[in-house]
């Protein structure tokens, strides 16, 4: 007797990832890694939060132990609508849903959407995790271009071709996982257009949109479509928010905006799938980024922006010819595209082997497992010393397959 | 343009539930609420969570506000384990996973096991949620029966003429949400036989079996399953346990129990939806566990065991005739079946305006929106004197209704 035989068809769409398979390996000692995407806890704003959590028992533990809405806590959602006017989408706290780190929101997301067989257009490489949460509702996935090489007739006819519609454009526009680029204005608002014509959702994963070190901040596309349509309410962006890279990752408070018949419908699954996010959470995050937000996201962008810079040096210094790297202005990773032929996962191999040097190989990242000559790099949680002696290991690695 | 059109089949299976809507009008002042289904704040153990939680920030809060495995805290899991061994489920903490309340667990349940058409057995009425958890993976439910007066091939026969199978039986067989009931070991086995017979798992919800206030405790169905299979990989009941209704609902912790090909293709899932559940509130439900769960509970049990009483007693001497009701051994509600031809929905109206008293009409935890003539009443969070207000109000109320 095995359950598995009665398990619904979509559990073939979920396997185990790749990187979760990893990171195992870099439980080992005396293993230089990369390859996670976490913030460093070194920068967590744990005296501020032990601060609100003694405050919060102190005075109102009987509100932060109860059930509560499944909209989440009010002053939470009241603070993000204001955050949110800062970056250029005027909202009210009704536009707002908590969710369990932005990773459930795009749970949800699929879950809204997506039919068997429907089409959601994702970068290649994209977020793995977005694939992911999307794969158990069994969706085609198109390629997104956001350059314009190819046109909404185009992406439609596939999408009808394999007996479904475009559902949704997903990306992160900022220093995206696990590229680091981001999507000019240009850009966006080809990619608003092209959703007109679908008549799609966008789903804006903003993850990392806080973290940029250096040149100027790109309005969010949620922006660029409130900007033209006047009303949150008739835009077709979702804005994926969350406090995991900025505040802390293991409190799991992430955060949708968009339209009410969105959020409505994402309330109702939000009910019915864990009734809500944690009460004593999501008044702990909320007293943090009352108190200190800005100063604390300022410092993390001052370290980060360090590491980057170290990162970009040790590669221009390191990397043999024929390797190429992104040069993001944000986020946690670099991206690196070795010559054709070596395969990032045969690297890794090497790597942890004789260099005792971990990173991510980037097959996983691509919905057609191309992109075998690739790999992501994270230099969050690496000081520079760490980041030299690694990208030096990483460069003997790749000249050992070059031969 | 409307974001609507394009949702997916399945969000025409999501409806806001009644009780949702109920509890807004709860918030009214002067209502004597008996709707609700949620522990007494006042009984929450505060004092050891804001120690816990203190102590936890002062020592590891670079774990706790950091990401963790999908899996769930490895300390709590073993705590878990060693607790269901207490309760004749010898188990390992792999055989544990954590979730975000048993809600959760529910959810991911039915997105582990329905195809759209397959068959869930329920009982007639059942939790709620349950259905809220199940419908977007658009099952058929068939009516579960444990008295044995349906076989195991009738429920076959049906499923397959709506084109599925039966894939689980569901069903809380400890003092259940909404009727306090209990199923006995006789019922239980005969459970698990026809579940043998059916190939299909059986999903035992057990949210409220802590909470025993009379009588002898009934072995869970996973540990009669276990005695007689040996193993917990060869069993299909899947446990699902919370921390809800002993600890704290607010930080939303829950377990499932199950055989390794479950508990596996679960932790894939979690994964993919939202990674994992929350460190800090997973540590702080172990220390606080370990500390004091027994001695907790049983200073529960002493309380909702005399508003168990009382509120038996004041139905004895404010009901009309024709009404009857449950007798629950444990957990948090009573069963009300009123007269033929008498609403719940209408009564509530009545008793909302003209008694300020509120209860859960009976309709909605029925599959299939039968149970008119019934409703809930809980008496988790009303001392005496309110429910012996409440219960002459409510015989008052039922008596306009039988003129």
């Amino acid at each position: 007797m095995s359950l598995k035989d009665i398990f619904a068809a979509r559990t073939q769409r979920m396997k185990a990832s790749e990187i979760r398979e990893l990171l195992k390996l870099l439980d080992q000692p005396g293993i230089l890694s990369f390859a996670g995407g976490i913030p460093d806890p070194e920068l967590f704003p744990s005296g501020a939060f032990a601060e609100a959590m003694a405050d919060i028992m102190e005075t109102d533990s009987d509100v932060a132990l109860q059930y509560s809405v499944s909209e989440g806590y009010l002053p939470l959602r009241q603070w993000i609508a204001d955050h949110m006017a800062t970056i250029g989408v005027p909202c009210e706290a009704q536009s707002v849903l908590i969710t369990s780190g932005s990773q459930q929101a795009l749970d949800y997301l699929g879950k809204l959407f997506l039919s068997p067989g429907d089409t959601a257009l994702v970068n290649w490489p994209t977020y793995m995790g977005a694939l992911g949460a999307f794969n158990p509702y069994e969706p085609r996935y198109g390629q997104l271009s956001v350059n314009g090489n190819r046109s909404a007739s185009d992406y439609a006819a596939e999408a009808e071709a394999s007996n479904g519609r475009v559902k949704f454009a997903y990306l992160s526009a900022d220093f995206s996982n696990p590229t680091g680029e981001t999507v000019d204005q240009r850009g966006r608002e080809a990619l608003l257009a092209m959703a007109d014509e679908l008549d799609c959702a966008v789903i804006e994963d903003a993850a990392y949109q806080a973290l940029r070190y250096e040149g100027q901040d790109v309005p969010p596309i949620l922006a660029l479509e409130l900007a033209r349509k006047g009303h949150i309410d008739s835009c077709r962006t979702i804005y994926c928010g969350s406090f995991s890279k900025t505040l802390s990752p293991g409190l799991r408070v992430g955060w949708v905006v968009a339209a009410q018949s969105v959020i409505q419908q994402l309330v109702l699954m939000k009910q019915a799938a864990d009734l809500h996010s944690s009460t004593f959470n999501q008044m702990a995050v909320h007293r943090v980024a009352e108190k200190c937000f800005e100063d604390h996201v300022h410092s993390l962008r001052t370290v980060y922006g360090q590491r980057r810079g170290a990162m970009l040096k040790a590669l221009d210094a390191y990397m043999p010819e024929g390797v190429s790297w992104t040069r993001p202005e944000g986020g946690m990773f670099v991206w690196v595209t070795l010559p054709r032929g070596i395969d990032g996962a045969g690297l890794l191999t090497t790597a942890l082997d004789k260099y005792q040097l971990a990173f991510v190989p980037g097959r996983a990242f691509f919905a057609d497992g191309s992109g075998g000559n690739t790999l992501r790099l994270s230099f969050s949680c690496a000081d520079e010393a760490m980041i030299d002696e690694g990208m030096q290991r990483l460069g003997q690695a790749i000249r050992t397959q070059l031969t």
